[in-house]
């Protein structure tokens, strides 16, 4: 099997030596590899501008990201074999770290499946993709997912924008089996009901498991405020926990309506409140009534999508620290996240610090967290890498 | 009670402004407050060029950081009611956050109380101060540990080479009670020997609780290696957690015959291994030998102790985890960590991504970890921070 090859420019393999998988379109060396002669989901060998292998790619000549490596030998088949050890690598990892099948089976990149994500829900799979050039595998993905795991459903979760940037459209679908109007998955002990089809990016958030637990270990008989609960994952779990109550806040009406049913499931319904609001405007109307709670968590969605929208999402995180701050009792605890891969950990920290001086608390780290361990991190494609989250211990100033 | 002033000079106040506590000798306006005119030990208020206070300090005119803010107060009485107050603070959040009386109860500048650190084992209390200011209040703090805590003996560990730079003797003393010959203490639902008058710094190290347990909750049927194992923290916990074999390696005679000590206490003597070796060597031999490990933790003590080490020391880091990337079998795990502050995040990072790539594995990270909760981070004051700890999951290449 012998595939066209990609000419990069002279230096531009240095990226793709550290361990990268991307090409970007201005690295090609576009006299010796002309675009116009691929077509989007080509697959190909790219090689430096000597002619050295450096792997096997597919490409997209309308994306920005014109090429990613599937494997870094030259001139691999693509094929069953190449996505059966892919998954089964993929599989054998979580199975490694989890006793149920509620977790990101397969993670992009950090699986080696560039413009893959796929989450595990039970019997339910809900499958992303995000590139072209996975598309084209996509039948085969399919059953090799019916052969590995016997699912009742998979769903194309396809309604992201992410694909439009690849000429991709975006809707979802139901690739295999019958969708259940509501699954059932169980995180840190608790249950939860979520909606596969009609949820927020894939359907629930798996990559906060482990600081859910962490936070959960935390607030025995104290009152919680979970701030852009979705679905209720951190104040359920922090209900069963023994918080004495907890009150959640999201924008969704869908979300706290689940989120309400999974508190019934749990057994917890008394303790909990669920409040439909902008969770700035809940802040202030808390902060002017002069309600304070003992453990806050700030989980907002990535307020900074892209590069451009820093400086505007960086103002909106600070002022939500500022505020979750102010109604938090003394010696309190804040949990606060950003999954913005744009705002870095040190901007988070940076945010923290200087709030806490604002209103003159004494505040310190006593913990941190980043994503769950089914959504790996490539050392090589700092991409992989976008969920910080810091446990603050807040007292008056000292 | 109002304190000599201590003049900064002009623009000098930001770093105090945005949190930190330290005050460095150049920083001192020497004309308005001349450093002969006080004592090592002395309180003073700490003012900008302007005269605004900025707090109270003890001083030290013969340091480098010659002064280290008590509190944000100017004029505080710095005596039993603060030291109370300070205590009781430290002391609440650990009981929040431990249910056994098994932790760092004081962590210096993020509790405080700088130039102070307490670890709490059990009964024995192991203190060690750090500088002059802290030193002068000796006596009230035993005093007062022993009011909050009854312990059986409080041991002033002070072998420090740090204290040398206040000018301090470096020698351990007992200050109350009776020590016993070892103390018991368990972390993690494991327990463990400990000499807290001839181990390492205070007897222990709390600090990579959390990333014990996680390590420990992966190694179910492994074989699994810890490199500087001291008094087998890591290697007794995968151990009673299910691995197959356990070999610890140290060069330190003492740490693996308490180590040896515990594995019995735990009722898993039988499948661990002791070798007192230099961890280079015995990973060398391990690669020839080709010896390898399902799962390896890789935590040095500090190999840059003064910023001027850091080219050795980082290259010392990185070797080690070059040589334990090679001994470690097909999918299996490392963990690696660095407690040197001057290793940043991104250098072990940086060396792991390498390591890896130079030897072409796929390595990833599924887990990341830092000091334990009882080590707060001060978040303006980043010489509280030193604990690195990442979790990698290492393949062939794809």
């Amino acid at each position: 099997m012998t595939y066209p090859q990609l000419f990069l420019k002279k230096h531009e393999d240095k990226r793709l030596r550290q361990g990268h998988l991307w090409v970007f379109s201005n690295e090609i060396d576009s006299q010796k590899s002309p675009m116009d002669g691929f077509a989007a989901g080509d697959l190909v060998c790219v090689v430096d501008h000597a002619g050295n292998a450096l792997g096997t790619a597919y490409l997209n000549p309308n994306a920005l990201i014109c090429a990613r490596l599937l494997t870094r030998k030259a001139n691999v088949k693509i094929g069953e074999k190449f996505f059966r050890q892919r998954l089964r690598q993929a599989l054998t990892l979580r199975e490694r770290l989890f006793d149920q099948p509620y977790y990101r089976l397969v993670f992009g990149e950090s699986d080696g499946l560039p413009g893959l994500v796929i989450d595990r829900y039970g019997s339910v799979l809900s499958v992303q993709i995000t590139t072209v050039g996975m598309e084209c595998h996509i039948e085969l993905l399919v059953k090799l997912l019916v052969e590995f795991l016997a699912p009742e459903a998979v769903l194309l979760k396809n309604d992201t924008g992410q694909r439009e940037l690849e000429g991709l459209n975006t809707e979802a679908r139901l690739a295999f089996g019958v969708l259940p109007d509501r699954s059932e998955i169980v995180e840190n002990g608790t249950r939860f009901l979520i909606n596969v089809a009609a949820g927020q990016k894939t359907g629930w958030f798996y990559d906060h498991r482990n600081a859910r637990a962490r936070f959960a270990s935390l607030v025995k008989g104290a009152r919680v405020l979970d701030l852009f609960s979705y679905a209720g994952g951190w104040g359920i779990q922090a209900a069963v926990a023994g918080a004495a109550e907890v009150c959640c806040v999201d924008s969704s009406d869908s979300a706290l309506t689940l989120a309400a049913a999974s508190a019934g499931l749990n057994g917890v319904a008394d303790k909990m409140g669920f409040v439909r609001s902008d969770v700035f405007e809940f802040l202030k109307q808390a902060r002017e009534g002069r309600r304070h709670y003992d453990a806050i968590v700030l989980d907002p969605p990535a307020l900074i999508k892209r590069k451009k929208d820093f400086k505007s999402g960086y103002e909106a995180y600070r002022r939500l620290n500022h505020l979750a701050l102010q109604v938090l009792e003394a010696d309190g605890i804040l949990v606060s996240a950003s999954c913005s891969h744009h705002l870095s950990r040190d901007n988070l920290h940076e945010i923290l610090r200087s709030s806490a001086r604002h209103i003159d608390r004494h505040l310190v780290f006593f913990g941190e967290d980043g994503q769950g361990s089914d959504h790996p991190i490539h050392p090589a494609v700092p991409e992989t890498e976008y969920l910080k989250t810091f446990f603050c211990a807040v007292s008056p100033s000292l």
